[in-house]
């Protein structure tokens, strides 16, 4: 069985236990709790050197950082992959855009709020370049969503759930979603899928 | 043909010439300025709602932004993309991490640096924080390529050309590169790659 090394409560690491209830992988979850420090210890050093969580380990002992290319390794060839050229690289558009423009911004904003670790760093400077630059990110979400009932191609792919993850919950960074409705249905629409399950479950 | 808007001095921009380059795929490149405030312009957000360069138009008029997204499309298929999906996610894994660790802060370093438009940011808390998280991220680079001629799999990939943009003109972002050898050998290797065009290169 594969292994996902995670904080309960983070985002990037809801992704691909969400990506697993949705497809039905079967899989083992690890608490490694950054906000404990728990990804700066040796011990977790030795499996991923960048000291971040999620973490996927394979049957065979393969490491793989980084919540998007596990997204991508658990999805590839499942339905929540397009099938044309174009459209897989527009769902990796939407994931590239989402690790550089919405998570550092939407994501972190949070965290800075959540966290009583990161308080030091919550100075009003931060509080507001995060607000303006997570607002410009989801309002390039909104964009997209005013358009189209998914991100690529009609149909819920790795894209969504990647941009699902801290989008549910960013009324808790001070971001207000009642700005925009059509991102309000698209969560709507993916909270409707079958096997869905919310970040606070674990297998 | 296919566009690629870019500016000829950004790192991300130079990723998917470099690609083209190395693959014989003719383009045309159009001149957009971060620098000149051109992505911000009304013309160009029609293109991109996100503002940023690089951006590929497709011949069907399809726009495809995110410089990893467009190394994507133009890649797959070629020897640059891994066969198996474990060195595919692998690939993507490192383009992630390029994109969320590295460029924020290797890159981002190098522009407060080289460009007069960003002085303001030029802060010495910034510049502090950006040299510790860019040499945190060039020595999980340089633990890989202690081990590694290149990133996955043995051959260059798309992840070698991600990370290469901002690598190898580290320097200019007041990066010691000798401090890690096998990052200068691998930097070495992609330059001698047959069809290999420097960062100032444009058709």
């Amino acid at each position: 069985m594969i292994t996902i090394y995670g904080m309960g409560d983070s985002g990037n690491c809801y992704k691909p236990r969400l990506l697993c209830a949705l497809l039905g992988i079967p899989f083992r979850h690890v608490e490694i709790s950054t906000a404990a420090g728990q990804t700066r210890e040796a011990a977790f050093l030795a499996k991923n050197p960048n000291g971040k969580v999620p973490l996927l380990e394979l049957e065979d002992g393969t490491l793989l950082p980084e919540s998007n290319a596990i997204l991508w390794y658990l999805g590839e060839g499942s339905a929540f992959v397009p099938d044309t050229r174009r459209d897989r690289a527009m769902m990796l558009s939407w994931m590239f855009f989402e690790q550089y423009s919405h998570e550092p911004t939407v994501a972190v904003r949070r965290s800075l709020l959540v966290y009583p670790h990161r308080k030091a760093d919550a100075t009003p400077e931060r509080l507001e370049a995060t607000l303006q630059a997570g607002n410009a990110a989801l309002s390039v979400l909104a964009q997209r969503l005013d358009e189209a009932q998914f991100l690529v191609g009609g149909a819920p792919s790795l894209a969504d759930i990647a941009l699902y993850a801290y989008t549910h919950n960013a009324d808790e960074g001070g971001f207000d979603l009642g700005r925009w409705p059509s991102i309000r249905a698209w969560l709507a629409r993916i909270e409707a899928l079958a096997r869905y399950r919310p970040q606070s479950w674990l297998p």
